[in-house]
């Protein structure tokens, strides 16, 4: 199987944290095998002159030091070290650099923001589904890139001088979370993003997605609080005005946010209203990667697809040895059924390529066991990491593929906030229905069902006697119409 | 990938169910993706002139119906359908055969006793570990099979006519459960073994495996007290004790039976103890296949291995693209850990075994994500079909997973049934430790280790400057030193 030789490494020098990401490739997709992470806090190193502390570059040789000793045995081609904002200003960055490309034995980039910014991208367009006509936000500790693209390329790129650690140094010293200290961190900020805002404008974009730790922070306090996931101008307001009243950073209290990402929480909110405001985004998401996914990405030379979501279902139907064609079946049919139910029920796009995800991998159970499948199958989705679906999306799928037959658990339904309950509802009985009807791993076996939807109430009509000539999928469909009763979902067959 | 024309089906028409188990192949190992059983209780509906009655018959075609539907799609030369004991005896057996042939459209085998027997033992072959020189019992509802054999070839072999459910019917008519009943239940099976028992002997066994729903059954109950799962005279004697408590059929109960067992458990328990008795047994465990199994790996062709548990781990190894590399490496460097121990903590075989087979898959949870792999080892490992290893086995491999690195949880190695507490918890340390000196994923990296124990206390030692000069796991064994004294286990390093 796989040796050192298959490994590969991406290390980025930050301006708050140092990161060490260790993958393999298997079949296609990238398998994470180490990720190391040590807040070196480079830029708390650096004083009024830009020069960087002894103390503070002690800290970074110490952690290369841990770094370098798995680095050893990974073929130098197949490592990348890039180094950002604090070692780009630092003006003695070179004494630092010196030691520490003894210690790692390999080269060291410092990458200008321009660099920073398009790695950024790559690592988000490797990593992220969504229409591809993207923006991109990436918040550092010491700078911000802002970039526009459409599929791989980028079509314009910033990279400003502000980050959350800057911000917080200057804006929130007195670690007092006032309504001005706010105010004058976002009007900084504006003042930074205002001259290239046009630009990125005109560019345009149909999907805005976010990486860095206040992004990830966000969607964290977004998932326990039990909203959508969706980030918008108004939640921002919201969670800012939760932070004025806890007064003081270290008495800073929000539900889901962790002591880890607090102390840098307040700064960067303040950094993401003001794009918010002054690019005027509407919403934004999470991405399933940044700067350590491009360089990795990149090393491996593989394509960015235009659909994302695509390859990784592909690549884990093979993964798991998946039955493709009885996995494509229940496709077919579910998508049939959605379209013969569209008058009554509205599916958006959204909802509509979620449930074609279900069933493209909702037999990736029974690679763990036949018994407890559909529990198996949600376990790994919830699990697994889907490059091109969010946490909300997967664990929808997640929901979806645990009620795909037997009883159904109408509350892990109504908890995911992919979509609204009741279309996750919709989206489980089409799935059910046509796992069902598929049982026979058949093609020409398919009758001819119709299905019509009245509000929530399902009629299934089957030609004369198939029920008589098909004992098992009537004995399963019969049982379906008790099990959809007890949730008090309508069902009939005629 | 895998479509209809690579399933294989084997049904088997019993005395008290119908089974029918449809597979696929996947990478040399069977993944079951159907498997359906009716009650269909046809021993039942035999009278004293060993007449089949209309109403067991139309019960039996009714189940029949179902299967059929999923057959058709099967090659009919993938597809095995078997008879055995009430069909054997049934003197109007044609006519509910004709008619099930009919239903089934594919032939139906009426197989004697002894052919019953040789597919038992092959099933057994193919899904059980421990040594090759077995005697196999498998107590089913019309007859009892008993067979001797060494690897993949059986030695001797007999059918009795007892089952669960004839000895149901004869000695517990009242549904009481009395010494008596138990009595005369053991007495007439014990006078039907003695005339095969010195044949038995004198081929011999090194172990003992039972098949069947009442060695299930026990074993259910064995999990369930938290006993462990090795099956004794003197365990069934107290539970028959336990039985004879409750007094009547309908009042049985004992923690871990379910209802579904409860009805054939006390005749199946009578024979047991007959069969223990008679052929001198010291322990029996459950197998991990049997009729069916048979049927199956007999149409795949596939080899008996030797050693069914290397099998097991390489096909998992494979399946989930684990980095054999690195497995054996950590397994190598625990083998030489317990070698130096040895004096010290004298791990038998079957627990040094279960270490090494705990090593060889211990990253089989990256497969599913980086974070949270230990978790994602242990859910696999628990919930995989592993032919060769027993569920207690099983668990005992799932702690160790779990528990691989990072915190330790005692609990869990005290709950697992396979081998004492303390034997369990030295085979975590062993792991570990193997585990942290081989996270380099190479191999001329390893230090000449020294590992020393006295009593539950460890002492490493490591050549001088070794500490320095590998600052990552120099950490990694800092920090350990530390997980393991929370538990109270003293490790120093010198």
């Amino acid at each position: 199987m796989l040796s050192a030789s298959s490994l590969y490494a991406a290390i980025d020098l930050g301006s708050n944290s140092f990161h060490m990401l260790v993958v393999r490739e298997v079949a296609g997709s990238i398998q994470t095998i180490a990720r190391i992470k040590r807040k070196v806090r480079l830029a708390a190193g650096l004083d009024g002159s830009s020069q960087l502390s002894e103390e503070a570059m002690e800290r970074g040789w110490q952690c290369l030091r841990l770094f370098s000793e798995q680095l050893q045995d990974i073929p130098p081609e197949q490592i990348r070290v890039v180094a950002t904002a604090t070692l780009r200003i630092a003006v003695n960055a070179d004494s630092f650099l010196v030691k520490a490309q003894q210690i790692l034995n390999c080269p060291i980039n410092v990458i200008s923001g321009e660099e920073e910014a398009r790695l950024i991208y790559q690592g988000v367009a490797h990593t992220t589904g969504g229409s591809d006509k993207r923006l991109v936000v990436d918040i550092g500790g010491g700078s911000t890139e802002l970039v526009t693209g459409k599929g791989s390329q980028t079509t314009s790129l910033f990279s400003l001088s502000m980050g959350c650690v800057t911000w917080l140094e200057r804006y929130f010293t007195d670690r007092h979370l006032g309504k001005e200290n706010f105010a004058q961190a976002e009007e900084a900020a504006r003042e930074m993003i205002r001259p290239v805002a046009s630009v990125l404008r005109e560019q345009g974009w149909q999907v805005c997605v976010g990486a860095s730790g206040t992004v990830q922070a966000l969607q964290e306090i977004m998932m326990a609080q039990g909203m959508d996931e969706r980030i918008t101008l108004n939640k921002l307001q919201q969670l800012k005005q939760r932070a004025i009243q806890c007064g003081k950073l270290e008495e800073l209290e929000i539900e889901g946010l962790t002591l880890e990402r607090a102390l840098v929480f307040p700064s960067g909110l303040s950094i993401l209203i003001a794009i918010f405001t002054e690019l005027n985004i509407s919403s934004m998401t999470l991405a399933g990667g940044a700067l350590r996914e491009g360089l990795v990405y990149g090393m491996l030379h593989l394509p960015v697809d235009r659909d994302i979501r695509k390859r990784t279902l592909h690549n884990i139907q093979r993964r798991f040895a998946i039955d493709v064609e009885q996995a494509d079946r229940v496709r077919q049919l579910a998508e049939s059924f959605t379209r013969q139910v569209s008058n009554s029920w509205k599916l958006d796009d959204l909802s509509r390529d979620l449930l074609e995800s279900a069933c493209l991998i909702h037999e990736i159970g029974l690679s763990v066991d036949f018994r407890q499948a559909p529990q198996h199958s949600a376990y790994l989705v919830r699990h697994l990491d889907l490059p091109g679906f969010t946490p909300a999306q997967k664990k929808l799928l997640a929901t979806l593929l645990q009620n795909q037959v037997n009883g159904i658990d109408l509350a892990l339904l109504s908890q995911q906030n992919a979509v609204p309950p009741r279309v996750a509802e919709r989206l489980c009985r089409l799935l059910r229905l046509a796992i069902i009807f598929s049982s026979r791993r058949r093609d020409n076996t398919l009758p001819a069902v119709r299905l019509q939807a009245d509000d929530d109430t399902l009629s299934l009509t089957l030609p004369t006697g198939w029920l008589q000539a098909h004992p098992l999928r009537a004995e399963l469909l019969e049982q379906e119409v008790h099990w959809q009763s007890y949730v008090h979902w309508h069902l009939t067959v005629v």
